[in-house]
């Protein structure tokens, strides 16, 4: 992405009065950010209201600096992406909620590699800030758990539950040599700019995640911690996993929201219990109450969540088609055999009636341009783009 | 019940060959026992097997014994009966299920009392013989709560759970003046015969309840607490009850083969959570993910179980549990470091940097306190009081 194109994409996400509804449809409307601002008036109102236009036609105030402080922040090293909406690398899961950010800004090694990101399969574990000391160590023993069985640990870099979770998945890694690249235990989905960590002393935890994971965060460079972003955040949290776990939650508690989206999403959702005079457990109590699966062991979760490299696909259907575009001619009958779910070789020559290898020269075609990508286990994928 | 009648109920139970099934297909067929022993083999032919034919007409060993041992037991207070299935005070609840027990043997002041016997709205509450201390806790404040909103609190006078459920009820009668005739607080099912008392060191609590409640048995005088007994007394337990609370339960434990049959006769269950640390707890959750109501508190099962009568007025409704009010003050550092769960001295010397001599010496005082419990195995676990 070049400094002009990364500065459409932040003045569209400074415009005030343009939320992010307003701005996909822009882009639906227009492509890239460029072409909504070089756009006439009335060529806009088609899409968005009168007040809206003014907005777009007038520079938002702090774009200069916004602009220069992310491409210095971009220059520091490779280990730094801003994905678009527009961007092959931008997470699937969120593509397919139903407010998926513009903006997605990532850190962490795994961004230095070639080839496309392969976004991992996660499970989210959330929880109290203030956890009991069991609390905390379930947290990480599950998170543990859950990465030597080769999942990704998502959670919210807060203090308690979730940096034990963090650390747990990064526990996974000491022993786990010889994956080249090495894959993604952890992704921190934090509430301010990645330009800033909070809580502060949560600087080293950050750094081991980045290294072995990714720090990610929808909000721009220099965003404070501001407590409306946080439920926001728990949003994106819960997206980028299969199911998530709420191992300690007080009433009232931003790991309830989280799970309630995570249901609404259609994630999974678990919760461990524990004593009914620890107010800590309230909140997975009530869960349980509604119907939210009670886990006394990573086993428990992970039999309710198959790995999508096992055989079957993952048990949670797109709600909805994906608000993108998705590149390549859209009725090539590979990628509409492929649909959005990974899928093997062999069912793509049975969907599609084709041989082995044609199926596969088709397939690297669409990979080389960034339509497909190809999963381990021999999974491929289709990847929708703006 | 004239003592020729008594015998002819104790000669159909002791008839070998015959069972409940067959008993009350001859009852059905012939009215009164006396009438079975009258009729001949060809109209009894009509109801049961020749084998069973002949050994209705042989008199069953011991007969002679089981007669004058009850008779002389009857005669020793109007606080003893044999209620036989013909019995205008035979428990209705138990003349609904499956398989009830020709006799039922009773105890207790209420039986002194002019008048037809009225059995109360029962809960159950049943679990493990050796709980932790918190689990007995819970379970004789959810006893109390249940017996001060005029419920009967149904167990079965193990060591335990059960126990403290039963001295929970009889806690809920010592403010509970002025009703005439009292209200039955509390109903014991027990595994032997009513001459006999188990465990032994439950004598004086036997005594209490037979003061404001009842001590039941289907089993004959005499007959000693064997293994086979206890499962098949869950059923009448359970029976008596609208619901069963199951408070703490180890896996393939006796509890949940009562829980089991409650659900089998159309009666609420339900479970306390705990630690997934705790094998007392393993069973409850067990239920739980088998879609038993969890509860954290007494209000949780009376929501689900509205009393069919008004509720007889209790002294002083206790909203129970009360909010865990733990002695010392709450933000003690120990007792935060204790958390919920059963915890080793070890792992509170990590959590607190505090050495072992300075954590034993503070353990004790919160022991001394009531705070504190002190498990097998060198664990220690805090205790929530009212």
């Amino acid at each position: 992405m070049d400094r002009d194109e990364l500065a459409g994409w932040l003045r569209l996400a400074l415009t005030p009065q343009v939320g992010r509804g307003a701005a996909r449809r822009l882009l639906a409307a227009f492509g890239l950010p460029g072409r909504i601002f070089d756009a006439d008036a009335a060529a806009l109102r088609d899409s968005v209201s009168q007040a809206q236009v003014q907005a777009l036609q007038a520079e938002p105030p702090g774009l200069t600096d916004q602009v220069e402080a992310t491409w210095q922040w971009l220059a520091q090293g490779e280990d730094r992406r801003v994905l678009t909406l527009a961007n092959a690398d931008y997470p699937q899961a969120l593509l397919h909620t139903e407010d998926p950010p513009l903006l997605v800004f990532a850190m962490g090694q795994a961004l230095c590699a070639p080839g496309p990101l392969i976004w991992p399969e996660g499970i989210a574990i959330v929880g109290s800030r203030n956890p009991t000391p069991q609390g905390a160590l379930n947290a990480r023993r599950f998170a543990r758990s859950f990465a030597q069985a080769g999942w990704c640990v998502v959670s919210g870099m807060a203090l308690g539950i979730d940096a034990a979770a963090h650390e747990g998945a990064l526990e996974a890694g000491t022993a786990d040599h010889g994956h080249t690249p090495p894959r993604l235990l952890t992704l921190a989905v934090v509430g301010t700019g990645l330009d800033r960590v909070y809580p502060p002393q949560h600087a080293a935890l950050a750094g081991r995640i980045a290294e072995r994971g990714l720090v990610l965060s929808e909000y721009l460079l220099g965003t404070p911690p501001l407590a409306e972003n946080f439920p926001r955040r728990n949003r994106i949290l819960s997206a980028l996993a299969r199911g998530t776990l709420v191992v300690e939650a007080a009433m009232q508690s931003g790991s309830l929201i989280t799970a309630r989206l995570a249901a609404e999403q259609g994630r999974e959702v678990f919760a461990i219990p524990g004593s009914i005079h620890a107010p800590q457990s309230r909140g997975c109590h009530a869960l349980i109450k509604q119907g939210v699966k009670l886990v006394e062991t990573a086993q428990d979760v992970l039999d309710e969540l198959p790995l999508a490299a096992a055989p079957t696909p993952g048990p949670t259907p797109d709600p909805s088609p994906p608000p993108a575009v998705t590149a390549g001619a859209p009725d090539d009958p590979l990628l509409q055999a492929l649909g959005h779910d990974p899928v093997t070789l062999d069912a793509l020559c049975a969907r599609t009636g084709l041989d082995t290898a044609s199926v596969l020269a088709r397939l690297l075609a669409l990979e080389l341009e960034g339509s497909v990508a190809r999963l381990p286990g021999g999974l491929y994928q289709r990847i929708a783009r703006a």
